[in-house]
């Protein structure tokens, strides 16, 4: 049994996803934010010092960061299906798409936002952002155009860390959710393919 | 062979280092950031369509993403001398300090310093920046004290990601670099026994 410990609207989403492909017996404990602040609660901060969601438990163990309990649940539980096999070329996509949607991809969509929040405007924030996502956007593209996962011809765990950031920009443009892909239809397409996967379904009534 | 491609002051500082402590027979290429915008060059477009560094180049691929890099020379040249093994709790700490400080650690990293090469100065930003690092700096204070390296006694690649984060957070720091870590011993004993590595002091001359 792993329990899930989920804040909404965060990147936990992407671990109840991975258990429902993985059909691992899974529970989920719900944290709800500060309606003010909208700081992750008490509750959380008391199972992950660092306050942040994803964070699960295992067999007594306390696993955080999106990336890493990906990691650790496919080895404890499914080390093949959703992972390609070592000296591949899929398995290189797989690591650089494992790292990259949080490492490279998440500071231009979030400074917008944060920088909003903050009572910030200035017109370089979106340029700087812009300049960084679309440049990410068309390569995401390129690849995508090639294949229909992002790490070759097959489903694998990096697409439910990229599929997250890529929603993630989507929610969270201000143009409105439908604008952000508009130019970058296998992108749009690739949304498409993971959101009708029934493990997604099942998955995102838990969101 | 391993060919790094190499920007100035950038991340590929730790793939030169990975490569010194496990003896991998490597080649740099150098580029050159433009001295006006600080972009990298076209040269290194050229190699990787993101315009990122670290990028490799090993046996006619290419792999992109530090933590990708990482990985993946360690799965080609030597898997267990820097990664825990699996199913160990420094395996799990492996993990999480292989992702966190790209994924967590370097967006309130940067985000007061890119906001101050676009001239947007707001006491808000420091607030939050300062709010999101102290937060992991005692975290990693508390580890750091119960032992010597991030995921357990041992040196591991985790510690090769999370120094690099820490010695830019000392660089950028407005106050200077040694007020970073004024409250944080353990963290700056760690720093120094790091950089006394022969391979790290073999390696820093080319960074």
């Amino acid at each position: 049994m792993v329990i899930i410990h989920h804040l909404e609207r965060s990147r936990s989403d992407r671990i109840i996803w991975l258990c429902e492909e993985l059909s691992i017996d899974y529970e989920i404990v719900q944290h709800q934010r500060d309606p003010d602040t909208m700081r992750a609660p008490e509750t959380l901060w008391a199972v992950n010092p660092l306050g942040k969601s994803p964070v699960i438990e295992h067999q007594g163990q306390v696993v955080f960061e999106s990336g890493a309990i990906i990691e650790y649940l496919l080895s404890a539980f499914d080390s093949d299906s959703l992972r390609p096999s070592l000296g591949t070329k899929a398995y290189i996509d797989y690591l650089q798409w494992l790292h990259a949607p949080e490492a490279t991809m998440t500071l231009p969509i979030l400074m917008p936002m944060l920088c909003h929040a903050m009572g910030i405007e200035s017109e370089l924030i979106p340029l700087f952002a812009d300049s960084e996502t679309q440049t990410l956007y068309r390569y995401i593209e390129a690849e995508l155009t090639q294949r229909d996962y992002i790490a070759g011809d097959n489903f694998s765990a990096a697409d439910i860390m990229l599929s997250y950031t890529l929603m993630m920009a989507q929610s969270l443009a201000a143009s409105g959710p439908d604008t952000v892909f508009a130019s970058y239809p296998s992108i749009k397409a690739y949304l498409a393919r993971l959101k009708s996967r029934e493990a997604y379904q099942a998955a995102s009534v838990k969101f």
